[in-house]
């Protein structure tokens, strides 16, 4: 009480220093008249207004509805209240480009409504044990993703607003939410986690707009205003000096918006704190981090929980790309992908994007091979990107040797993920869940999430004894993490190499992925050298989720034509069908094809009368068909102790439906072989066109850690 | 030996009265000159051009191989002569736009070598028992497809031969050729069938180019010359009243061409002859048949043998579309399917296609509900189509009630498909088989094509006693074909209604397809009744084969989660395993939803507790992986006597994996019920957003077939 009581005199005191005029977030009073005229000249920033506006006129055509809070994520009030925070921003936009009154009302009239209910709301009914509760929705997160967007149509309508409403809405109604947020969420406002980028963004801007001085300062350092927590230090933890969000691509973008939407309004009124600068321009750094970690099709690598058909065309990458341009360094290859998103901010950023598409200025998004590092200090690994080609036609092949990445962590050290031509060859499954579909769960994660889609056997990395890393056990596996042993991105070869000692017991994993462009061929080689050194026997399964149709089986298969059975009983290996196996007799080399996208890949593999290959579709234990058809080869290899792995992939020939034509339908590699192999060596050599080549790796040779002999 | 000789005094008969001038055909002398400007203004000729060039220039760039026939389909010298007849086409369109005499020197020189080959070369080594043999390739078929494009290379450069060497190349390549096709494998040449379409247009086409009426007289009208046999009878024969070919949307493509490009030399030789109106415009109704028998991605219906990503871009329906337009009817709906096949043919017709295209005289493609019959007489049953909707997202459902379409038929008498939202919805396995990919079974039709993919159960129709129609008998099921009881495509309503009494034994079955617009619905409903009468107790299976993933079995499925097994062991049950059933306590009715390009779609459907639902995937005893992954859920019934099975299917919804919302999950449609079911009538009602609809099916009642009850 004693609080809420001095509140309203900080917010007069703030307002008159600052002198401010609004609107001031994305799109300013400076700006507004260029917008205006820019919406009737590029055509950019035209449809992206269209767009609002139609979502403005949606909302004027319907009566206002501001339901008692009551049903869960996807339920009725959820969806209503999450609509009426859009239709605020849009018809905040609406009335500040138009003019028209009628957009403004709209704002004043739903926010005078919510806040005649706000303070008699309770905690949420529909909270969850272990998340914080929200009021208007069943999570805290939600509802300050409601006051980030409502704070902006505010801030928009301001100037529309009478003094006598504006005091009710910001007394009524913001005041008690920072209340909420500040006071009564005080552990997530303090936390450093996306979750609270969220909360100190809301209360922040909340500050800035209505000129509360307390709300913008505690949102930069804390609730104790010390400093040790708050936004400008997530902005020092919560990204690698790299710009990498430990959690994954996936929730990099999420976590975006907020840290980029405050960023602007930092700027706007501190100017001074020079936040786009900051710890050597971190934020501008993640929102490219966050777009090199797409394939040329803008999807992210759904490395950890992630929906996998998320691209760069979310709207907070449009944010993160707007003003990545317009404020901070006007890279032209940005253009390329606000091309591809189809649509700006209406918004002063929004604008220059939009102004420089139509001069033509755009450049194809440079996609670069690099090395990636995790952690606030970039010392806990990281992610290897290897590129080859064109965007057109781009091999992209991924080492996921980063830290574990939180409670959305996935158990898939040395993961590999490749995509060429457009599409993915060897895939993630992403996560197990059917988002916002309440058929599904809830659409929420499945119980496969953990069971299944976590586990080791589901990505393309080898698994020891049939068991996950660290067991699948979280606590575990935060305790340490991969490391880099090397990269180098030369033009004639790319090599990333990095090692795991932590994820089995006694067991040290290195892999090594290396492009090696040949003569003769039209793609690069991808070699994969998985290697396991231990002093112990174990089996050893190295799996490969390929997309696609095996067309080309040239061993022995045993397949299981009458009956299947899953291939284990834990790990994820319970989820697996086995549909065949194949031996070998003895040493040699052998290979599968497969066809994807009118493409061929063999992958070429070293073979023993250990080696056993095994062919597997997801779907087993699935009493409730959860989860998507998938499909793996995995090079099994048992009773040993020490092992390398080397496997090569040729994408080659193509097939031609139009004209119904096929060429180059056989793999131009052969006669793979290991010649050393010990804890600091793999030598190994394989014949491409008939003529031989030799790869020395020294994985404790910084300076020779690669050696290639070629004919 | 004594024909040989009468021959070449024909020639010279033939061409003095003719006094045609070369190039003749495609391209000719009349509109050269137009065509070369029009390359030089028209964005579709110019790059259509720019193609043929290239393929012409990289024919340059290589040395002349003309090696002896050895390899079969795919393999070495069967894709160099291919490629040959490629090329000699291209040098003569390249030497009549560019008058560069090296273009027209190439097809001399490579023609040269072939008449000095020709004569030594005996049948195929390759060629297979049951196909007439070609001498160039394994099949007659290709050396006629080779004749095709030879002769209209040859044509293009006519006028830049000398005349000894085109006494030469008449002599020594031709005259034995035609003999081969006429003489040797007269059998073929007098087929009614599409092999014999190519012969009679490689022999026609080299008549009128040659000057030789005896081929072209003999082309026309048999080998006997008595009009019982030859290409005027094809045309009567192969093609229903409405321009439907027997085989299938993708045979029709196929056996398109040398109908269309022999009528056009017919038209340029022989006026008199009005091939384009024959038959009251047959051939323009095939090309016109064939385009509607696509959904609006382009893709061809895919029944019976068909490979399922063949499109209108293919090279035969460039052909047939640019012919229709320029030399039969301007449409200006083909020049939509011209801008999406992206080229036309560098001809006088393609030339009208790209000038008018550039006019911007496009209007987009007229996709219409029809039934189609089938039949030389149009009386043996025929497809029906049904659509609804824009092109951009249009729904459309094919009911096939066609004849047997000969050995690439498939069993699948009153089979549906179903389109919507740019996609499949219930699909089609099209047939089994990797074309041209020599480690699948040489690249040809596999054994699973047989005995998996002709089956009925692997397709959208009723199936009895888990047997196949007519016990997969080719013979039996060309003896009768199913009729059409009903169709009407009004604007509030459109039904199709077939049945089928003779597949199996003692049962009669009819299939009602019904779009049903409904108020409160964006799309509208699909409504499917197949009925079964009979005496005796059957099992029926009604297998829907969806594209999607389920998200919703709200009744209790019993999920094979520990093993699996295949579904049946003949009639192409034994390639299903049986992933999970779900039985029915009593009367009532519930519903299975999936998710589909972010669509949802919603089958209801009656139970009763005999009803079992069956979920199955594609893979049992499949031991060379040669299936690809599909799936089905299956409404089965089990001893009865006559059934209905009514389901309806509401499309709606979606997800949006950008803005990460859904709508929609759940369907409007519940409480189906038959009320009324015996060998005339079948009476059900349904509610729709709690409002009762009651639908009467008279099916001996042409007059009142439908009464649709609306509240």
């Amino acid at each position: 009480m004693k609080k809420l009581f001095v509140i309203p005199i900080l917010l007069i005191a703030y307002a008159s220093s600052s002198g401010q005029s609004h609107p001031s977030i994305m799109l300013t009073k400076q700006k507004v008249e260029a917008v205006r005229k820019g919406i009737a000249m590029y055509p950019l920033l035209q449809q992206s207004f269209a767009a609002v506006q139609k979502t403005a006129d949606e909302a004027l055509a319907a009566p206002i509805v501001v339901p008692v809070p009551k049903d869960g994520g996807g339920g009725y009030t959820h969806e209503q209240h999450k609509k009426n925070y859009q239709n605020i921003l849009a018809c905040g936009v609406a009335y500040q480009v138009t003019k028209e009154a009628k957009y403004a009302k709209y704002v004043q009239d739903i926010l005078l409504e919510y806040a005649r209910q706000y303070k008699t709301w309770p905690l949420h009914p529909k909270r969850k044990d272990g998340q914080e509760a929200g009021r208007i929705f069943w999570q805290n997160l939600n509802d300050c993703v409601w006051q980030v967007y409502v704070i902006q149509g505010y801030d928009l309508v301001y100037d529309y607003l009478p003094a006598d409403k504006r005091k009710i809405i910001e007394e009524e109604l913001f005041t008690p939410i920072i209340h909420f947020l500040t006071v009564d969420a005080t552990a997530t406002f303090n936390r450093i986690h996306n979750h609270a980028t969220w909360s100190c963004a809301a209360v922040g801007m909340t500050g800035y707009v209505t000129g509360n001085k307390e709300w913008s300062e505690m949102a930069l350092k804390g609730s104790a205003k010390d400093g040790k927590t708050g936004y400008l230090k997530q902005l020092d933890e919560l990204f690698s000096p790299d710009g990498y969000y430990t959690e994954g691509p996936y929730y990099q973008r999420y976590a975006l918006l907020p840290f980029v939407v405050f960023a602007r309004a930092i700027q706007q009124y501190q100017p001074e704190l020079k936040v786009y600068q900051a710890r050597d321009g971190v934020l501008s750094k993640a929102i490219q981090i966050a777009l090199q970690l797409t394939y040329t099709n803008g999807a992210f690598f759904p490395v950890n929980d992630a929906m996998k058909d998320k691209t760069y065309e979310s709207e907070e990458m449009v944010y993160g790309t707007d003003i990545a341009y317009s404020d901070i360094q006007p890279e032209a290859d940005l253009l390329d992908v606000a091309m591809r998103q189809k649509r700006v901010i209406v918004s002063d950023a929004g604008l220059e994007v939009a102004k420089d598409v139509a001069a033509g200025k755009a450049k194809p998004f440079v996609y670069k091979s690099l090395w990636v590092r995790d952690g606030a200090k970039g010392d806990e690994g990281g992610l290897g990107v290897l590129r080859w080609g064109k965007n057109e036609d781009q091999q992209c092949v991924l080492l996921k040797a980063a830290a574990q990445g939180m409670g959305h962590g996935h158990f898939d050290r040395l993961n590999m993920l490749y995509y060429d031509n457009g599409v993915e060859v060897f895939s993630d499954y992403g996560s197990a869940r059917f988002l916002n579909i309440e058929s599904k769960h809830g659409g929420d994660y499945l119980p496969e999430n953990n069971a299944f889609a976590k586990q080791t056997i589901i990505h393309n990395t080898l698994v020891v004894d049939e068991k996950s890393d660290f067991n699948g056990k979280l606590g575990d596996a935060e305790q340490s993490h991969p490391d880099l042993l090397y990269f180098d991105a030369g033009p004639s070869l790319q090599v990333v190499s990095a090692k795991e000692d932590h994820a089995y017991k006694g067991v040290s994993l290195t892999r090594t992925l290396i492009y090696l462009p040949v003569e003769g061929l039209k793609k690069t080689l991808l070699i994969d050298v998985s290697k396991a050194v231990s002093a112990n026997a174990h089996q050893y399964d190295l799996p490969f989720w390929y997309q696609g149709h095996l067309t080309n089986i040239p061993f022995a298969v045993q397949a299981n034509t009458k009956e299947l059975k899953p291939l284990g009983t834990a790990a994820g290996y319970q989820f697996l069908w086995l549909n065949g196996s194949g031996g070998f007799s003895g040493n040699g080399s052998s290979f599968l094809t497969f066809l994807n996208n009118n493409r061929f890949y063999t992958t070429s593999f070293v073979t023993d009368s250990n080696t056993v290959v095994k062919l597997v579709t997801t779907g087993a234990n699935d009493p409730e068909f959860n989860l998507r058809n998938e499909q793996a080869f995995i090079l099994s290899h048992k009773n040993t102790a020490s092992h390398s792995f080397v496997a090569i992939t040729e994408a080659h020939g193509n097939t031609n439906p139009t004209a119904e034509t096929t060429t180059g339908a056989m793999t131009s590699v052969g006669k793979l072989a290991v010649t050393e192999d010990d804890a600091a060596h793999t030598v190994f050599q394989f014949e491409v066109l008939q003529k031989q080549y030799t790869i020395r790796l020294n994985y404790t040779n910084q300076n020779h850690f690669i050696q290639v002999d070629k004919p």
